[in-house]
């Protein structure tokens, strides 16, 4: 543990740029600027999860960012390490613009970027809730909308902070979030795929939303189940008239919505086989409750 | 000089916390999420400028942002204290949320915010720009609204980053910025205001944008010195009918912009006017062209 003294934070690691360390420069443009991009890799018997895919994401987001990303095998190295001694962890990398080497927006031609490295506890959490489906709230705040940002795992996540700032009973598991444009766009933390008419959509994520790895491995992996998947622009009537919701992100996988502000829904088929589709990538047996065993 | 070894980073003096420091925590919630507010505070003679606007608008956003806010006799002990020793200076001021209990959006109880204060030189500039005026473009970044951030000077600032970046030619001061819906917002770093019809006007912030310090003691003092002024929606069609067109911030006071997107303006009356009225309060003299001078 070398966490900050006087702080309950609950990292275990830390590495700063590949050495045991706490801080980072007062001066960095991740703190002024929220500039940077993350992951949070599921790590389970004692090897990250989707790794490729995450370290994918994050090359083309250093790409749109401007930023000269760390060296792939360097990255994927150091999270092996992180996931290597424990059954089960999440490691989050944050990759910043690195130091400023002036004040102001405008970047300066030699910063490097700052690579962070961190390891967390899993969290605990209800184990059957892979299987029997999660109680989800339409949120009030709008995300803004913005092509230049849209899809990335960015630092810029007040929105995020503040969505779920919006409740605190522990029964509810996320909210589901419209763009300002009216638009459906995600949870604060996952992504969200809906069935409709036997088809399996999920939001076009152009103008907001992160596209998240688990969203991916989805619409790669549902076609070839014979599950015709697609992104689409989506509204408040489709959600309303979809047979079935599910949320994905890196962690939890594929969690069915049993509940959505109010009104009970039944974990259907399609997330079902989806479930048992993507256990194998996940490190899981096939069947859905094993999900959550420790 | 106490920046971080290695880095070519400007900063001549920071504090953390009120104490000598370089470094924060990385598991502080402003680099994770961006989620801080700052305020940028220039200083002349060895004294902070419009300090008072300052604190409140940092005061107003800590409670939008439910963060406990520093003392404010504490924030300006350190500020005047960091101004003091020199004939010009920028002091700027974080406030994050302070060190995470946890992983994830949600917020902890006892999180206690992080005070970062920085002391950077006056930025080297041409002292003729206050009276000649600069060249201005337009961005091609349009800023996403969201009303829950508009307004606040708050850490997110990936939008103007990458508006910054769109262009490197040092004779080009600023870009002008639109939002997402089309509403005329403000510059990279700067407020923006027009003549219209002989009356001043400048983009209502509900959606987004910063709230400059500048742009409310001008909004203030104008009617006082017979001049209309008023928060409106504008358009492009507002800005390409507009006899004069002006940027304020802190920093630069106010700056008439004499180019913009390739068009020739002159500097008019109201500008001059205004100029005028605000040297006092800025500790110019009371002709706009030494706003400059050393």
């Amino acid at each position: 543990v070398n966490a900050p003294a006087g702080s309950t934070a609950p990292a275990e690691l830390v590495h700063i740029n590949g050495r045991d360390a706490t801080q980072v420069s007062a001066l960095d443009r991740g703190l002024h600027y929220g500039e940077g991009l993350f992951e949070t890799i599921a790590c389970t018997h004692g090897t990250p999860r989707l790794l490729e895919l995450h370290l994918k994401r994050l090359g083309r987001g250093c790409a749109r960012l401007g930023f000269t990303p760390p060296p792939v095998e360097e990255l994927a190295a150091e999270v092996h390490a992180f996931a290597a001694p424990r059954e089960r962890a999440v490691v989050k990398l944050i990759v910043t613009r690195g130091v400023a080497q002036a004040r102001g927006y405008a970047r300066g031609k030699d910063e490097t970027v700052t690579r962070i490295t961190l390891r967390y506890p899993w969290p605990a959490e209800d184990a059957t809730l892979a299987h029997k489906g999660v109680r989800v709230r339409i949120g009030a705040l709008r995300l803004g909308e913005n092509p230049a940002l849209a899809g990335l795992k960015h630092c810029n996540r007040l929105e995020q902070v503040l969505a779920r700032a919006e409740w605190s009973d522990p029964a509810i598991a996320e909210a589901l979030l419209y763009s300002s444009s009216g638009a459906l766009v995600s949870g604060t933390m996952s992504n969200v795929f809906l069935v409709l008419d036997s088809k399996l959509v999920t939001p076009r994520l152009h103008r907001c939303g992160v596209a998240g790895v688990m969203r991916e491995l989805l619409l790669t992996l549902a076609p070839g189940a014979g599950i015709a998947a697609e992104e689409r622009d989506l509204t408040a009537a489709d959600l309303a008239r979809a047979s079935e919701i599910f949320l994905t992100n890196a962690l939890i996988g594929i969690r069915p919505v049993r509940e959505l502000g109010g009104h009970t829904l039944a974990v259907g088929g399609v997330t079902r086989a989806l479930q048992a589709l993507v256990a194998p990538r996940l490190n899981l047996s096939s069947t859905p409750a094993a999900g959550g065993r420790r």
